[in-house]
């Protein structure tokens, strides 16, 4: 678990995009974070106050959270230097970049010396059970996708946005790197050891208040060949009450695997249904959120009432519309 | 992958049972080995020559392999006495057990001062890489269960003997500890990291002859909360030509998940075909593998019979049978 708040490291990057985790957790937890730090050259800006690092001490900063992607795959000297000082002004410093933190010597030195942790998300660090399979209290929505990166973390973010704004107990559930560092906790799913996959996310979904959601971000897909056995473990590791389709209409093929046609609205409906029955047999489809953002908002809007007609469910993109149709299908 | 001939210890069991990853060996590659090593006091014996270690080494065994479950979860002191004697012989040691070999100090010491190895065969040695679906040459053949534990990695195996006596171009590819450690090769796919397991069984079972099959082990179940997103993985890494499905009918529930029922044979397949589809539209099951160890031969005898009208597929218990009946099925 990541203290707070945070200083949002944003680096050198050539371009906003480069920036999204820090964009992510100054929308979604913009509470977290008393600032941001950029280096020379940096093209991105989140709109928060810019700090060093020792006014961000003095602000209460307690992590430093790499919110950028680094070039190339290789931390630069230039990144090294700012995490030192951080490390040396006693934060904690947290990345979900693919170069694990714990590998540079310099940094682990440091970390040791001043007492302080390298927190790389995407490593579990937790023994997660087998799962058992036992009902549990308190209620669970899964987003689950007709391919990767089609907006389930967004959805699941934004349903907990409304929840929240209406006084519900609602908790979103990190599942990747990205989400971990939002929330400050979560399950790197995609790292977990085969054997532990539905048992991990029993243990981030536990019993809870009758009256309590969790918003499982969802991964992968039941129809990517690459990914797919990481998704059913989430829908049976999740025990689902509810479930949020979501599609990306615009995708010539599945993500990263050219010949693999996207499965229809229904076929997802049916497959996801049949499997999360499985382990809760009350699971309702509530409704279907669409990334839109390849569409004019006239086709949006049109593509949005087709399925809704077709499919007789809550039809959004929550990027455009909020989830609060969503949300009141939950009730 | 281990070096062959084996030695195969039975250490000091209790019972033959505990000494089933030998009996594995034995009965499915009986010329691996060159003998059997017992301590004062094993309840199990394979039938083999019992040998010292230098009697072993001089008929030119060249990995010792733990062939026993060890008790307690402990690998006791008399049993890295015969290890350590193994290893100054220049024996390479392999083990399947859940404590490591590499865990135990004297052990790594003894190993790395004679050059030979310890084999975890548990643990991953591969970097293996996100499945990319692409299709590959060569058949493949993948056992799938009603639950965990059925007879999956029988049925391969005892179909892999018969499609060798006849002449056919045939490899069991392992995907467990026991599998491993009989044919010296293969994925410990539950413990292979999420995002990997697809990818895994892709490079187990890569582009081959023509008229090759690979018979590949299965795990787990589609239908078990516990595992069944291994088993999704091994489908869709495995892009099966030919589905064996396999059950055992005394079951009360599902292994280790007490409330949940088996799956019928209906459910399986239908739901395996599906899955499977999505990386071989040609896929075709193409036989019923029954674990009939808890009937007797008329029980077995009249439930394979009713299995067999009701399926419209072949329905043998390999173990009463032997798996001729799925080879001819495969053609």
């Amino acid at each position: 678990m990541l203290k707070t708040p945070y200083l949002l490291f944003l680096g050198d990057v050539p371009d906003p995009l480069a920036a999204k985790v820090a964009n992510g957790i100054k929308d979604w937890r913009p509470d977290l974070s008393v600032g941001q730090y950029r280096m020379d050259g940096c093209k991105a800006d989140l709109g928060l106050t810019d700090m060093t690092i020792s006014q961000a001490k003095a602000a209460g900063a307690q992590t430093l959270v790499i919110g950028a992607a680094n070039r190339g795959g290789v931390i630069s000297k230039e990144w090294v230097a700012v995490m030192l000082e951080a490390i040396e002004a006693g934060m904690d410093v947290a990345s979900g970049l693919h170069d694990l933190l714990r590998e540079v010597p310099e940094l682990v030195e440091a970390a040791e010396r001043h007492g302080v942790r390298l927190i790389d998300v995407r490593i579990p660090t937790v023994d997660y059970p087998i799962a058992n399979g036992v009902p549990r209290k308190g209620r669970r929505c899964l987003a689950v996708g007709t391919d990767c990166s089609v907006g389930k973390m967004y959805t699941a973010l934004a349903m907990e946005k409304v929840m929240r704004e209406r006084g519900m107990n609602a908790s979103f559930r990190a599942t990747g790197q990205t989400g971990i560092l939002i929330t400050g906790e979560g399950v790197p799913l995609d790292a977990v050891i085969a054997d532990f996959m539905a048992g991990s996310i029993e243990w981030l979904t536990p019993d809870n208040d009758e009256d309590h959601w969790d918003l499982i971000e969802g991964q992968g897909s039941l129809f990517h060949a690459s990914y797919s056995g990481v998704t059913l473990a989430l829908i049976h590791g999740g025990q689902p009450d509810a479930l949020v389709l979501c599609h990306e209409p615009t995708r010539a093929h599945m993500r990263g695997l050219p010949g693999y046609k996207l499965p229809s609205l229904d076929a997802l409906r049916d497959l996801a249904v049949q499997m999360a029955r499985m382990v809760n047999p009350d699971v309702k489809v509530i409704g279907i959120s669409v990334n839109t953002a390849g569409m004019s908002e006239a086709e949006a809007r049109a593509y949005l009432a087709k399925v809704e007609a077709e499919m007789g469910l809550p039809a959004i993109d929550p990027f455009r519309d909020g989830a609060d149709r969503l949300v009141d299908a939950l009730a």
